[in-house]
């Protein structure tokens, strides 16, 4: 039975949203809805000029018999920053102070709305590479790098401190906390990572590099690829760093008695810099 | 501008997807699309019939001048079921074999697609349930749950084993471990769940019932009440267990020489067994 336009304009934007990242064929969708392939290629024109006036996303179409659409989760300049601003508001909320100088964060990363905002922040910095993992540390970042995960489509692969017997045969390796200076291990399973895929590193803090540190270690001993490597908050730091380049979307500056400043990162230029 | 009700319609979809089980009003579509409330209406019951006729979800309209629509994630007993029988002969695959018994599977809770269905599965179980935050304990559990939150749009929250300086004060429970028969230790920050709410667990593995229990516990100190438990799976277990009701998406039992068969849990029974 042929399909309505409009019943077809539902389902195909959910299928199209399930599924980012993938090419999916025209002739997909044309036996899905029983339909002349001439009436997809104009439904996805639609799509494509709606995710665009709304800032959804980009969705790529791709010509001929082999043709058809790609959908590429984005987020716009300003609708980031709105965000962004929204969320140093929430986090410079004094009641957020820990003894310590720490900022208590974890409600945010189990907020599913504000973990799709930071998923399709993050996924737009890696909308034009080729990305075929995110790699993260167990457990305070796992949310965040899941969310970028989902809006990239690629697999997960979390990194633990401690050894798992469910992991099978692991590849450790040491590293020196940039905080404490103490040596630390980072496993993660032989199997979780293919030689020379190209990776990325989304953690939620960044302060003395230590991390960063040992998940790139990990990703050499992989022969794998750091394509970039993005935080959601860096802490700030009075000595030389060494661990290259990284994005941070918050930028948390202890003040004399404790308290915390948070700013803006460096996202802006990161992200959004080459005029996206 | 008026935006037309092919734009509409996929602006729509889009927008209701990103916000499951929350009431979109009317006049706030009519307001972003510059339309009459009676086209709205139009459009939400082409999506209401959409949604169902492809069993994405419910789409719930509430009439009058203050109504709306809620879009509520569910899928259909034969997709979930077709999802869950690839799964099993996935895991069955002896090259997952573990030393000890176990079977890998951590790329399955690394893979954005298959955490969808996991998550669409778990969440039609509450479906029609009050759910405020889901618990769950770091950190082989964490994708699942968030894959769930996501669905039920509700807060995700992470026990850990170790409690950490950034989470403020914590509230710790001690619990016996159903299988080692050690005590363990289970902490959540003080600040993560509402006194009163209603909380599901999801994990990804109950064997001796020691993790239910010692979340259990926790729910108990922040005087909140226990909806459901959710495993990914279930270990075979020869002793009486005392742990209450749960369900399983998958069973798995040892055989003589460390092998491993991997089965159906009591899913259909537990989540459609209402005749979803």
């Amino acid at each position: 039975m042929k399909i309505k336009r409009s019943e077809r304009l539902v389902d195909m934007t959910e299928y199209i949203l399930a599924r980012p990242h993938t090419l999916i064929p025209l002739t997909f969708f044309a036996k899905r809805y029983s339909s002349a392939k001439s009436s997809i290629s104009e439904d996805l024109g639609i799509l494509k000029k709606t995710f665009q006036d709304r800032g959804i996303g980009l969705v790529e179409t791709v010509p001929g018999a082999s043709g058809g659409a790609k959908y590429m989760p984005y987020i716009l300049k300003e609708d980031a920053r709105k965000f962004m601003d929204e969320m140093i508001e929430i986090l410079n909320n004094s009641q957020r102070l820990l003894p310590g100088g720490y900022v208590y964060m974890s409600d945010i990363f189990g907020d599913p709305e504000k973990l799709r905002y930071l998923g399709r922040i993050i996924a737009t910095q890696y909308l034009n590479q080729k990305v075929d993992a995110v790699l993260t540390v167990a457990t305070r970042g796992v949310p965040i790098a899941q969310a970028v995960s989902t809006y990239l489509n690629v697999p997960l692969v979390i990194a633990r401190h401690d050894s798992n017997i469910t992991e099978g045969s692991t590849v450790n390796v040491n590293y020196m906390s940039g905080s404490s200076k103490k040596i630390k291990r980072m496993t993660i399973s032989k199997r979780s990572l293919d030689e020379g895929s190209n990776v990325i590193i989304v953690d939620d803090f960044i302060h003395g590099g230590g991390t960063i540190n040992g998940l790139s270690s990990l990703i050499k001993e992989f022969d794998c690829n750091l394509v970039g490597s993005t935080f959601f908050a860096e802490g700030a730091s009075d000595k030389e760093r060494d661990f290259g380049d990284y994005t941070s979307l918050v930028k948390m500056e202890n003040q004399p008695n404790d308290e915390m400043i948070i700013t803006e990162g460096n996202y802006d230029e990161k992200i959004f810099g080459s005029g996206k």
